[in-house]
């Protein structure tokens, strides 16, 4: 069988073909223009391509609730283009498919669960740390919306001893994205994270706000693993500095198997970047 | 049929009677002292009413993992007499029923869920503010467990301008439970909060903190509704300061309806602090 995968961001849209292990068999990127001039490209690639679904993991906010008016709509995004967009039902008039559709985050996860380090696991967030920050979480084996979908690169955070940013996010200053997104890197230091790998100092404090964060997720959600993936995220002089913190912070608190073997807990994304695509893969076999 | 029902708390033990709708046709409490002085009581109790099942909805942490050696036991409490104590197997081998088994506050959104304000909903969290603080969580319409359970009482929070209190929980200090529980109101404001109920500056900061924690659970969680039961929660003055705040925080970025709607979203138990035994005895009617 052949399916559709569409994983769709601000930046570029990756479509791809992928096949019921996951396997991608062919793809193709196009930049994130209007949708005028974006959706006739990625039409054009699946047309002739005898897909029998097309999955869609997609930047947001968007609207997953299958009750709504404008389900599989792009919301309240800042790309205005795209604002109050009905990707879903475009693609489906073109296409003539069942359409899968939910986050990017989410698309990245079910990668990891069902192809990559995440396997049997029932619990877990894939957490995306680059230009923004963002996560998708499966609690209880299924994918989690509840009311919306998690946007939780917006807790606030505490800042550090001695640190007096104001933070990049226009909506709340000096939450996580805020205070450790790439934008918020280039902000405070004046340079590009991959510009500053031999700086010790850059990631003593961005791993002190990971850990925090991923501190709060632990208590809230209690996930059997967090994946780490994203831009910022390549830097994997990260990932000893941010466990040894979450072990600090959580101080003896929360006692499992899993926090003691915490190399395997909190791991980074094992999909050589193609995470998100292969999810939209499974996006697309669970709506066949 | 009848359905025992045991809200086990560190300071008194609640047992009751009910049937499949949830109505307590019959209770006693005890305080907790060590097991070998507690248990008996409550074996006796139970003994004789005929009985289908028991459901125990119960202090932590505990271990809810089928799979392992420990399950139905009470785990690193600080209460020392219970620790390690395999309180569902005692109960098996007196009673001879099948045991339910979750945390109080699991308990009590189950109680809320079945029979209270959360009705039809699939996402939801139940918080006390007592003593300590602590959530249960429901996603996708199951109780959620993950690695172990959730401990969101213990997030940490940033400090609000101009206070610099040191925080009371003996494990991370100024974490919402720190900051914002009973005892810390206690130590902060040299009163009891019964006693406070008329100092506006006590209630400004307390809801400023719970504000900010269902922030970040709001972002986190995505639940469709958030309950707030618990002795801090009997100061209903509290409410309507809350749900200000959480829109400040939130600042637009979460637009839907619920939030739109925040007084049907924030909301107080509303059982008569009944929803823990109701929970139990669901947790009972589970498991027979």
């Amino acid at each position: 069988m052949r399916y559709g995968a569409l994983e769709a961001g601000g930046t570029k849209m990756i479509v791809a073909i992928g096949d019921e292990n996951g396997k991608i068999l062919e793809r193709a990127s196009f930049p994130t223009l209007t949708p005028a001039e974006t959706m006739p490209k990625m039409i054009d690639f699946f047309k002739d391509k005898e897909i029998v679904s097309l999955g869609i993991a997609c930047f947001g906010p968007i609207d997953l609730n299958k009750e709504s008016k404008t389900y599989g709509y792009i919301t309240s995004t800042p790309k205005l283009d795209w604002k109050n967009y009905d990707i879903v039902g475009e693609f489906k008039r073109a296409l003539n498919v069942p359409v899968g559709f939910d986050t990017d985050v989410n698309g990245s996860l079910l990668g990891e669960i069902t192809w990559g380090c995440a396997q049997n696991k029932t619990d877990a967030i894939y957490l995306t740390i680059g230009t923004g920050i963002g996560g998708g979480v499966m609690t209880n084996g299924k994918l989690l919306h509840g009311m919306l979908h998690p946007e939780m690169g917006h807790i606030k955070l505490a800042l550090e001893e001695g640190d007096s940013y104001k933070g990049k996010c226009p909506y709340h200053g000096t939450c996580f994205e805020g205070l450790a997104a790439g934008p918020a890197i280039e902000e405070r230091w004046g340079k590009k994270a991959v510009e500053l790998a031999d700086n010790k100092e850059v990631w003593e404090l961005e791993s002190a706000y990971i850990a925090q964060a991923l501190s709060s997720y632990i208590l809230t959600l209690s996930p059997q693993i967090i994946i780490l993936g994203g831009g910022v995220m390549h830097q994997m002089q990260l990932f000893p500095l941010i466990r040894k913190k979450v072990i600090e912070q959580l101080n003896g608190y929360i006692n499992t198997d899993e926090i003691k073997n915490i190399d395997e807990y909190i791991v980074p994304a094992s999909l050589n970047d193609d995470q998100g695509i292969m999810g939209a893969v499974k996006l697309a076999i669970d709506a066949a």
